[in-house]
């Protein structure tokens, strides 16, 4: 290896390829899978792009293995793909050009908690759920919730964020330290477990929502808050989409911290009614949430009660007990399921943008409007006091025109956004899928800027190739 | 320039900076000053770091004035520092290589609110103070208060933070998006105007604390917040250091959302007292503030009480009449004057650190100890809801020996923090004063990481060369 390797830009030689197999076949033995179901699994990607499965899965313990296998690759200048668990949804774990896929589920211990701290360290297979449970009993919780039982790693590398985000933020602003194998296979911290610092460039954001393009996380140290004191949930119907985001503006505007504001347009509340036998009110609704004491969730739910009613929505009734507040999340979780049911059989396609608070209503309306027009059944769902929103496209893949069509829709949805100052993705990320809108959004230069960083970072380009930025920017 | 040019390090050869400046010159007339007042004035930092003065001052009026200062520079190799207000404290504004200061202090304008969003679009020598004036009658406020009436381009430059940062976070928490002009003198936008975005590579991060070394920040676009609708404040004496940092734990562990938490030490509060004759008992103080609805204050307010009394603390006077509030927090703001009174004639040199929370009664313990073993006089205050706390040390300047002994003290300081697994500087930032900490902070790997970024993005070294990242890591 004396003379500088090319990089990667397509499938490896079939005897690098096998030289790394090999080698890890040695190392990993039954932890280290070639099996075709196994690797179809992971490049699976809920979403229309194609499988593109990696040659192997492997599935490392540490942090220390993690390198090893990235330091082979790197040897071989053979792709690597990090794997959390498979719930993203823009082709983020395809394999376009083979290679390895580092599967982090076995890595999922709780390293260290700091309850004094707030904060706790645990390994990229982790998932959400699994660390609420483990940190219930210290009254702490970890408030970012895409949905998914998603890993974070994987939320981490996708800059998730959810239906808290208004209140507390996304993984970029959850996230203290990150522990990071190079794309060398060097193990790096990207900062010290302080609250806060300034000194040097922020690595910790520049790794969070990378894709895994710049290197794989290995370890997480993640800034955690008080299960809240008291929690009362509610649910406000409005007779149309923009009166309902009227109203989100003004909650937003007048500071009240509300921990959860989402928007369910008409089609998703009949989803939900179907679903869960709900018997909701028809109309665009909110489903809202404050966190805080006692006295505070009651004064909070007042006051959004006041807002609502100034906007033509309510009545709104409110739920401080668990198990009606467990229902009514439980429909707004399971609503890629109840959007099924309005259309049997067919597969969702779920897609997001985001775009300024003050274009909300416009987007989401233009956007229905589209679908009507287009007899494209897309329930819209949106985490609102962030101005973001989510289609779930239900149609039938084996109808290439439909496919087609649904692919136009979610392109103007797309090309709507941007042209409202907004984003083409608020929260799934790039990807393969969305990786053609990059240009427009940010601009040649920006992009040349973020392909300028991956050189940089990954000559070789062996970390997740093919997603987030091309090679050729 | 058909060739690849050799990367500044060491000042640019006589007849490229003759050039460049007689270009500048011609096309920017008086407002490009070679006066030595002048550019002495524009070197000067509030740190031990010896002035150096750039080669001469220009000040642009716009994002294109800035880029084409830029690209005479870059096609010379002559060194570019920008200059906010001058306020910042690690030698960031000094010219160790010479070259052309690019003071944005005409660049203030207010280029678009949009209240609706809680977003507003800045220039960047447009001070914070200035900022919020323009805001107040819309009722809205920008909440970062780093104590200077610094500029926001600044701010963003060295990741500021301040008193209220441990409710409405830092820069990197206020930022939506930034107009750079690259060290290749090329435009971009980092990212749209919505709230939030998980396409790309997170550069409103990287630029966001990179001071400078990676380009000139020519445009903000910044989260804003309602002014509160009733805001309370107060004071509450502790027995001990430890006493009041246990409070403030707690405190932060049952989610009450403190706006502001300041820990002044029975020293400076000395100082506060012969500063301002406010007669407060000399022993360590929090000084606290709350945002919210009038019901909400007064809980919280109650609620940090009972809190305090659990540790000895008390009484807790709180006073919700803007007149007391604003003598309690003008008291605090007038800090770095107040810490004089303790030593007239002194210079104070201002430094901090960040520690994880749970470790804020040992480092400052320990600092305050240090200080009186070594007879400094190094009053302390705290962002200590963050971890974060100042020391000013009061020395004379003209005594080599109290200089070295107070350097020494300052470095044992550093040293403490990171054993704690903390920062060497929570919101100061590196600039010359703090780099040869990075190292040992962030690990030889970490550090060539950020080294690679600084030569990808600034291959010749001409962004504000000699700060944060060296040249050779």
């Amino acid at each position: 290896m004396g003379e500088a390797q090319a990089a990667c830009q397509g499938r490896p030689a079939s005897e690098a390829l096998a030289a790394v197999i090999a080698a890890l076949s040695a190392q990993f033995g039954n932890r280290l899978v070639t099996s075709q179901a196994v690797r179809e699994q992971h490049g699976h990607t809920l979403t229309w792009v194609p499988n593109q499965p990696p040659d192997a899965v492997v599935f490392p313990q540490s942090t220390e293995e993690v390198a090893s296998i990235v330091r082979l690759c790197a040897a071989h200048v053979v792709p690597v793909i990090p794997f959390g668990t498979g719930t993203s949804l823009e082709g983020h774990v395809n394999a376009p050009f083979g290679g390895i896929c580092v599967d982090t589920s076995l890595m999922k211990a709780v390293v260290e908690v700091h309850p004094e701290d707030l904060s706790v360290t645990v390994e990229p297979g982790l998932t959400r759920k699994a660390l609420n449970e483990y940190l219930r009993d210290m009254g702490l919780f970890f408030p970012i919730d895409p949905g998914a039982d998603a890993s974070i790693g994987g939320m981490v590398s996708t800059r998730a964020s959810g239906t808290n985000a208004v209140r507390y933020g996304t993984m970029k602003d959850n996230v203290l330290s990150l522990s990071v194998v190079t794309p060398q296979g060097e193990v790096i911290k990207t900062a010290r477990r302080a609250k806060k610092s300034s000194t040097g460039y922020d690595l910790t954001r520049l790794y969070t929502g990378a894709e895994g393009t710049l290197g794989i996380i290995t370890g997480i140290t993640l800034k955690l808050s008080g299960i809240p004191e008291a929690v009362s949930a509610g649910i406000c119907p409005f007779p149309s989409v923009r009166a309902a985001c009227d109203a989100v503006i003004m909650t937003i505007q007048s500071g009240l911290p509300v921990a959860r504001i989402e928007l369910l347009d008409a089609l998703t509340v009949r989803a939900c009614n179907n679903h869960a036998k709900l018997g909701l009110p028809e109309t665009p609704l909110l489903l809202v949430e404050f966190h805080g004491t006692d006295a505070g969730v009651k004064e909070q739910a007042e006051r959004f009660g006041e807002i609502a009613a100034e906007f033509a929505g309510g009545p709104f009734e409110w739920a401080t007990k668990l198990e009606d507040r467990t229902k009514l999340w439980q429909a707004r979780h399971d609503v890629y399921w109840a959007q099924l049911t309005l259309r049997p059989g067919s597969t969702p396609i779920s897609t997001d943008v985001c775009v300024p608070i003050s274009r909300l209503a416009d987007c989401v309306e233009e956007t229905a409007r589209d679908a009507e027009e287009h007899h494209i059944l897309a329930p819209i769902v949106g985490h609102v006091g962030d101005g973001n929103f989510h289609c779930g496209v239900l149609l039938d893949m084996n109808d290439p025109d439909e496919v087609a069509a649904a692919r136009e829709f979610c392109e103007r949805m797309v090309l709507r956004a941007l042209d409202m100052d907004g984003t083409c993705s608020g929260e799934h990320g790039v990807g393969q899928g969305k990786m053609k809108y990059l240009l427009q959004e940010h601009g040649a230069a920006t992009l040349h800027i973020m392909a300028q960083i991956k050189k940089a970072l990954d000559p070789l380009n062996i970390m997740n190739p093919g997603k987030v930025v091309a090679w050729e920017t």
